[in-house]
């Protein structure tokens, strides 16, 4: 479980280490302010958390010279690595065999060391956790620990701050430590949507069974948002802090990243397209001058197809 | 010749038509902030000018029923487009026949009427002059006029604001129009420092010369920036107030444009990349300390190279 106040540490711990990212306000397209978080270190706001968990586990003790080791092929991975390059701490990332090497040579660059092991990233989660119980190495999990989502939810502290203010803002969900850090930032203050796609909507069926639960995972979006189950942390602060999760087709999520493109000039990853797919599909319709934001969270992707 | 009046003017003038473009502060690169103008209406700065020159017209009773007309394939098109279409009244682009379909279908479907003569721009640019001396409509000019000029420098006049102030401002030479608009917007209050690729070098080899004087054109940025000639307005602005232009290459151009990317995220075209060439390629190289803005100021682009 986090609040406010773990959001609120992880602000000052944080703090100078990670870009304050801009906002654009704009009076079109259903919204009002988009927060362009895909200007951050690495490309997603993963690199907030990643730099909240090292640095809270430093001050804790809890860092060895092991360093940290984290399971993931994608975004969380950069993330991890490049926080433990700007603080020179080692870091082990664990990986699928099957990553692109694209990823495996990125990861590489920042200075980590990765361990290409398993079939599938459940195999690589495993290893990974072994090497923690053998190296003593800190081990940081892609969404569902407390400093991760903390840190996530930096974003929305300063969209606050930088906008004064809205009532609602729109979140993609995947393994939800966005969604959590975000509620948990705005608890109080304005109300936190979840959006997801319909091939990986852990979130939303966590919510309607009363528990996380095991979801199929697959489409377009599937490298960012398809965990098969949502966090523990982000269950129980949406379900604390009345958070909805919307559902979007692939279709609204290609037409998404598009629009942005063609209207705004922004590139997003297909991911981080789906709170803004929220507002052109319809799946969410703002009321008659409310302020809603929607955060822009991730452009690790192949902007090819933009032309 | 313009003053920061006539751009005080032009922010009052459109204020509330063009998007307020967000700034990423950064503290790398060597550059201090970037104002991410890309992000405008129409994807580049244009639009802000093209708006000020129409209602302008129509404040002083210039514009009549016959509408606007402008010569230009380009950029400055597609924004005198978007600005008579929100602002309702008639727009005839004049292009050269080898236009790209695709800009041609643009100006379509911003409801421009488009004129397609000659093969190239002095071609459409006199044939769009006659128009308007048969037509009595308002003529837009790409770049030389001084409301077209002021309404782009509105953008530096909200970077200021935005940022508390700087030492420095690194833009984009073409025909000089956004150059002009910031050079008269900041007159006194920070440094204004032009950069133009080798193979479009108007400005700089009018300031060597003492007047302008036609130029060879080629390279990269071309579409954008090969203006023959500097505009008179922006070479006076520049003697005026001690503007320089910087030399860069194509490849500098492009290993900048790729920077953006790889490093923030942000997609630009190859011309709007060229103020963050001069820092990236060291033609301009600050002082210890020196706050140091780099306006971004278009991103209509292919950017599938950048994978």
């Amino acid at each position: 479980m986090i609040t406010r106040a773990d959001v609120d540490a992880a602000a000052i711990r944080i703090g100078g280490r990670v870009r304050r990212t801009p906002v654009l306000e704009v009076a079109d397209s259903g919204a009002t302010m988009f927060k362009l978080e895909q200007l951050q270190h690495t490309g997603t706001f993963k690199a907030r958390g990643a730099l909240n968990r090292i640095l809270a586990a430093s001050e804790s003790g809890e860092l060895t010279g092991a360093g940290v080791v984290t399971a993931s092929g994608g975004n969380a991975g950069i993330a991890v690595a490049h926080a433990a390059a700007q603080l020179g701490v080692p870091a082990e990332i664990y990986v699928p065999v099957i990553s692109s090497p694209a990823k495996v040579r990125r990861l590489h660059e920042l200075g980590a060391v990765v361990v290409q092991v398993g079939n599938e990233f459940a195999e690589a989660y495993e290893a990974a956790r072994k090497r923690v119980a053998d190296s003593g190495a800190t081990f940081c999990h892609p969404y569902d620990q407390p400093d991760m989502a903390a840190g996530a939810g930096t974003l929305a502290l300063e969209l606050w701050e930088q906008t004064g203010g809205f009532d609602t803002v729109l979140v993609a969900v995947g393994g939800g430590g966005l969604l959590a850090g975000v509620a948990a930032a705005l608890e109080g203050q304005a109300r936190t949507v979840g959006v997801e796609p319909t091939g990986a909507r852990a979130l939303h069926d966590a919510l309607a069974a009363g528990r996380p639960v095991d979801v199929p995972v697959s489409g377009v979006a599937a490298d960012a948002l398809g965990a098969r189950r949502v966090g523990d942390i982000a269950f129980e602060v949406a379900r604390r802090t009345g958070v909805r999760s919307l559902l979007v087709e692939d279709a609204d999520l290609i037409a998404a990243r598009r629009h942005l493109w063609d209207h705004y000039r922004i590139v997003v990853e297909h991911s981080a397209a789906a709170a803004m797919a929220a507002l052109t599909s319809g799946a969410y319709q703002p009321a008659g001058g409310e302020r809603v934001a929607v955060v822009l969270c991730g452009a690790n992707t192949d902007p090819s197809d933009l032309v």
